[in-house]
């Protein structure tokens, strides 16, 4: 198994959300090499046609896959909720999405049954989070949101402030209303507004951050499969996009925590989508 | 000249802010027929790079161009800044963006030659409007700004109200602050926010719809080349886009003014770009 477990860990989404994700790996599974493709020449993914988002997520995946990983990671809930079932099986490695993990810890934290779903258009209107939640427990109620403005705002860095502040107020209102007690961010721009969803919410609602508990069931995986690496060489990151838009470096350093280093520019419109293996 | 004449006008843009100068052409040139590409699966252009534009511009065209049009509208103020040097020359038929038909009004309505020009990031970095006006005449004084909330915002059809106000406050400070008597909305999304820019920035301060002013020069360039329709057919009206997103519909009405009637999806990643003809 030797080889399997040095081989790298394939992670994408839409833009430079999931590198959110990538934060959360390098803490929790710092042996790991991983190779992340960001799709910036098509971002967002979130007010688009589910078909596009299953025709992007399957070039993603091919381009990943082309780079010998042992797994991928789904980093980006539309493409998750879109095209996650398209992808598995697909391939011989496991593909692990962002909305189960947010489900799982959701469910073991929720104290009322009461949970809440904040993403992007297409996240919620695809209707996993409750599809998903209420087929585990019938009992389970659950209220989603739209917040199409999250993700502008995260991007262009006003991340608290009054405009902010207001904005979630006016989106999280039917949260309150609902009284949910638990909050899912199933958006991976959403964590960088943790704290104004924190403060909106009041003190008694558990905000779940998918980024985190994805990080926690990739672990999991590499454990189960016996394909963790040994850590007896270095870990490498490497990241591509499919472009290199204004102020890429800052925005994703935001997003990443950290210095990003060299990012390589791909052409992902001209990966071609071959039959499953 | 009949022939030409009677061929439809091309217009393209990133998404669906283009149908603000459709909704124009139909005002002011109502003889015409228009063939519109919004490119939906990538939009938006003014967070991208400029090479990305240029070669999402070149693809654009080639496709409208395959419908035997007889004139190209840029309608995307990034495409136009990134790319029309690129495309003029490049066909046949003449090709129009719309940054100059705004520059020409804004130095014909300036009343102090100070003139502010508010756009997506890709439009301001490009510098295209500060050359463009000083270039023309050199004691004009020139402030930009990018205002990347604005065109969610428009999307999201928060069009008014306090968020959206003070949104705005803070993007314009800096035109109050340097007392523009002049301000040219350059992004097709900002006309949907006239009114709050408007109270915004004062009676006193002129606004530059760039959708008016390309609609007139569009006007005038199909009269002085003599091929405006002679109005002997019904125009016709055909709509593509490269993904048909959740709510088009309905924010397409919101751009377009009227009903938009059928719209078709095409592969606009599958068109080659051929040399020069």
């Amino acid at each position: 198994m030797t080889e399997i477990s040095q081989r790298p860990i394939g992670v994408f989404d839409s833009g430079i959300g999931g590198l959110t994700v990538v934060h959360e790996l390098l803490k929790q599974v710092p042996a790991e090499s991983i190779v992340y493709f960001g799709d910036t020449a098509r971002v967002p993914y979130g007010t688009k046609s589910a078909e596009a988002v299953r025709r992007f997520a399957l070039q993603d995946a091919a381009f990943l896959a082309g780079h010998g990983v042992k797994m991928i990671v789904v980093a980006c809930h539309t493409a998750s909720s879109a095209a996650l079932g398209l992808l598995d099986g697909r391939f011989s490695f496991p593909v692990l999405g962002v909305t189960e993990p947010g489900v799982q810890a959701a469910l073991r934290k929720t104290t009322g049954g009461r949970i809440g779903v904040i993403g992007t258009r297409g996240t919620v209107q695809s209707g996993i989070y409750v599809r998903s939640l209420t087929e585990k427990n019938r009992q389970i109620q659950v209220w989603a949101q739209a917040c199409p403005l999250f993700v502008p705002l995260a991007e262009e860095g006003w991340l608290d402030g009054d405009v902010t502040r207001e904005i979630a107020r006016i989106y999280l209102e039917p949260m309150i209303q609902a009284e949910v007690d638990t909050l899912i961010l199933a958006c991976t721009h959403y964590p960088l507004l943790k704290n104004v969803i924190a403060q909106v919410m009041g003190d008694s609602v558990q905000l779940i951050d998918s980024a985190e508990e994805t990080a926690r069931v990739v672990k999991q995986c590499l454990d189960t499969n016996m394909i963790a690496s040994p850590g007896t060489n270095p870990a490498g990151h490497r990241f591509y996009v499919s472009d290199i838009p204004i102020q890429f470096q800052e925005v994703g350093e935001r997003f990443l925590g950290r210095k990003l280093g060299s990012v390589q520019q791909v052409d992902i419109e001209s990966i071609r989508i071959d039959e499953p293996d």
